[in-house]
């Protein structure tokens, strides 16, 4: 199984603009057969700075997400108001062997 | 609802001391009544980058698992083996409104 925590820095005029566009991703991600989950969360302190927590079955579906239609149209959109580049962090789960 | 995530970062020469810490921490706090989720995970590019993603029903709960007695004795001996100090982000869930 894969973790994922993706990171991305909004810019704080422009929240309005982009949540429709992060709910859009979320619901349509959701939708993927291979999504075990796609949680959004905002940092408690800064309203710009988005954290998605994804589970994905193995890299090959994270792939196959990054392809997608709305994958493809929404990003780009929502990275038009980023302050900087958004980072992401691939995990396994943890085995105290 | 309270998202965490907590990230450590650990000597590469020490990880065979930690795991064990950290495999009795993560026992411990998901026996906490208020726990509702305590995953432990390991970075693909960096056996020493651990990160926890935790959920708690609020702040309180979060509080009362640091002064719990097994977070208190862990902790300290799994930041000797630290290479930098600990980041820890407090998030809300995302909401399109």
């Amino acid at each position: 199984m894969l973790k994922v925590i993706a990171q991305d820095f909004i810019r704080h005029d422009s929240l309005d603009l982009v949540r429709p566009l992060y709910a859009e991703l979320v619901a349509k991600t959701r939708l993927e057969p291979a999504c075990i989950s796609y949680d959004l969360h905002v940092d408690q302190k800064d309203p710009g700075h988005f954290v998605f927590i994804e589970t994905w079955p193995d890299r090959a579906a994270l792939d196959a997400h990054c392809q997608t239609e709305h994958f493809r149209r929404l990003v780009p959109q929502i990275d038009r108001f980023q302050t900087q580049k958004g980072t992401f962090l691939l995990m396994d789960v943890f085995s105290s062997r």
